[in-house]
C-alpha cells in the first residue's frame, strides 16, 4: 500500500492552478507565497464532516468540489480574488479510487478559479475534509456584512432553495425536521429528468459567485454568502449593519425546477434551505442599474427581494402582511 | 446547550494575540489581513487526529498547545515570523471543560508567539484538530530544505529523543514497534520526579524554535524541522539538497533526563523518536561561530552532529564504523 508521501504526490502535487506568485509550493516545511503589493489578504477555512455536511455514499467528486466551493463562496462574499489553498484530509483508509475522484472534483474547480494547492496533509482517521483558502483584495476594498444602512435594497444571486431540493432528491431516506421544507415523494416523482439533474447539480456542484463578488466592490454596501439559509444569513447581514430587513415573498427568485419539485413549499426551501452558496447583498437604491449590469457581466442572475430600514429583525411579507417564520438555520451544536 | 456561535464567542473570539495588521478578524465571511510590504507569506497546515497523533485521555490543554506548536515549528524551519492562525475543530460533543482547557493551551502559546486567531470553524463529529498558520519572511529570505552543499556541517537544536521518552512515560501501555526505542518499566521507575516531568513536558508542550529559525536566515544553507524523527528528517534535508549525510553517534546531544530514562537506548530515541519539533540544519563550516552566537541569543542549544558530502543517503557512524539503522519514521498510510 502506498504511503502518505506517495499518495500526496500521486493525487495532489499538481492538482491546482499554476501561479507565478508561488515561489515554493508543496514539498518543504511550508509554502512560500508572494502577495500582490497594495492588496490585503482575505482568509477563510471551512470543513466537511460526515453527518454535519454530507452523507455516507455521497460522490467523492462532489465532496472535492464542495470542500473548495464553500471556501470560494466565503471569499466571493468579501469581493476577494482567490489564490492559494491548503487541504487537510483525514481518511479511514487509502482508497485510491476515492482519492482520484475527490482530487478530480477539487482540481477542476481549483483550476477554473485560478487557485493553487500549496500545501496540506493526509492522515488516517475518521473522514474529515478541511480547506483553508487565501485570496486578495485591493487595500480597504473588502466587502463586509456590516456596511449597509436603512433604505438600502436587498438582493440575492441565483435561485436559492435549489440546493436543498437537490439534497432531498439525493437522500429521500432522510427524515427532515418537521419545520423544514419537504419534498414529498409524489411531487419529486413528477420531475422531468433534466429538472431533477439541475437540482441535484445545485447541491452536489454549487457554483461559488466569485466573479460577481469581485464586481460588487464599490457597489454593494454589505455582502454575505448564503450557506445556512437565506433567512438566517440575511438576519446576520441586517444585524451586523444595525438594520431591520423586510423581504417580499413574491419577489423570491424561485427556479422552475424548484417549483416543479416542491410546489407550494418552494418558498420555504428558498428561505430555509441552506447550502446555496449564493450571495445576499445590500446596496443603495441608486446602485440598482449598475448592480444588474455587473451581474450580467458575471453571468449570474441577481434579484431584488427587499429593503433595510431602521430597527432590528427580519420580516417576510406576503400580500403586505408579515408571515410567521421560525426556522433557525444550521447550528452544529444547538439541540 | 450552547450553539456553535456561542461556543466560538466564549472560547475563541479573543484567544490569540492582538495584531494591528488584522483589519477584520473572526465574525464575517472571512478575515482581512494586511501583509508587510517587501515580505513573502509562509503558509502551512497540520492536523492532530486521535490514534495518529495523540491518544484518548491526553490533556486537552496539551492538544491545544501542540496543534499550534506543530505549525509554528514548520514556520520556524522556514525562518518566518508567525502572524495569523485559523482553527478547524471537529468535536463529538460540546464539552465546555474540554474546550476551556484546549483554548487555554492554544491561547497561551499564540499570545507568546504573537499569533492572532483570525478564523475557524467548530463542527460536530469525530475529534479532529486542524490549524493553518501564515507567517512572513523578507522577500527571497525563506529557508528551504534544498540549499545545502557538500562540506556543509549539520546541526540540531535542543535534545532530540526527550519527546519520545515523554510519550512512552505517559503511555506505558502502548506496544511500541520492535525496531523502535523502548523505555523499560524498570528503567523509567528509577527516574527522579523532576526528570520525569521534564520528559513529559517535552512531549506534551514542545517549544517550537521560532526565534532560532528567524536567526538562521543568512546563516543556514538548509533547514528542516524534526517532526518524524531526526534520522528520517535529516535524510529528507540531504535528499532535497542532493547530498549524502554522515552523523556521529557520539555527538548526538542526549539530555541527562533521556539518559536516565532510556539508558543504552537513548541514542535510538534521539534518532527515531519523532515529535521533537527541533530544527535540523546545514551550514558552511565558516558559519559555526555565528550559529552558536545566534542560538545563544535565541536561548536554544545547538549542537554540531555531522557533515554533508557528495553522494546520497545517510550514515550514522560510531567509533568510525557505519551502523545499521532501519527505522523509517512515521507514515500514516504505509503498512
Amino acid at each position: 500500500m502506498p504511503g502518505e508521501t506517495q499518495l500526496i504526490e500521486r493525487y495532489f502535487l499538481h492538482l491546482g492552478a499554476v501561479r507565478t506568485d508561488v515561489p515554493l509550493g508543496v514539498g518543504d516545511d511550508a509554502a512560500v507565497l508572494r502577495p500582490q503589493p497594495g492588496h490585503e489578504l482575505v482568509q477563510t477555512t471551512d470543513s466537511l464532516v460526515p453527518g454535519a455536511h454530507f452523507l455516507a455514499g455521497d460522490a467523492p467528486r462532489s465532496l472535492g468540489h464542495r470542500a473548495l466551493a464553500i471556501n470560494l463562496s466565503d471569499l466571493a462574499a468579501m469581493g476577494a480574488a482567490p489564490a492559494w489553498a491548503l487541504l487537510s484530509l483525514t481518511l479511514p483508509e487509502a482508497d485510491e479510487q476515492w482519492l482520484g475522484e475527490f482530487a478530480a472534483g477539487f482540481g477542476l474547480l481549483a483550476r477554473a478559479q485560478g487557485v493553487a494547492l500549496v500545501g496540506g496533509n493526509l492522515t488516517r482517521g475518521p473522514l474529515n475534509i478541511s480547506v483553508t483558502l487565501t485570496g486578495q483584495v485591493p487595500a480597504d476594498g473588502a466587502l463586509r456584512r456590516s456596511g449597509a444602512a436603512p433604505g438600502d435594497e436587498l438582493w440575492v444571486s441565483g435561485t436559492p432553495g435549489d440546493a436543498r431540493a437537490g439534497l432531498q432528491l439525493r437522500h429521500p431516506e432522510l427524515a427532515f425536521a418537521a419545520d423544514s421544507a419537504v419534498v414529498t415523494a409524489g411531487v419529486a416523482a413528477n420531475l422531468q429528468p433534466a429538472q431533477r439533474a439541475a437540482l441535484l447539480a445545485r447541491w452536489e456542484y454549487p457554483t461559488p459567485r466569485v466573479a460577481l463578488g469581485a464586481a460588487l466592490r464599490g457597489l454593494a454596501s454589505a455582502v454575505i454568502d448564503v450557506s445556512d439559509g437565506l433567512h438566517v444569513d440575511l438576519q446576520r447581514l441586517a444585524a451586523a449593519s444595525g438594520c431591520a430587513a423586510v423581504i417580499q415573498l413574491a419577489d423570491l427568485p424561485l427556479s422552475a425546477e424548484l417549483r416543479a419539485a416542491a410546489g407550494a413549499n418552494a418558498w420555504r426551501m428558498a428561505l430555509a434551505g441552506g447550502e446555496d452558496y449564493e450571495l445576499c447583498l445590500a446596496a443603495a437604491p441608486a446602485r440598482g442599474e449598475a448592480l444588474q449590469a455587473a451581474a450580467q457581466v458575471a453571468g449570474t442572475r441577481l434579484t431584488r427581494i427587499g429593503r433595510l430600514s431602521a430597527g432590528t429583525g427580519l420580516a417576510v411579507q406576503r400580500d403586505g402582511a408579515v408571515m410567521q417564520f421560525s426556522h433557525v438555520g444550521f447550528d452544529h451544536f444547538a439541540r
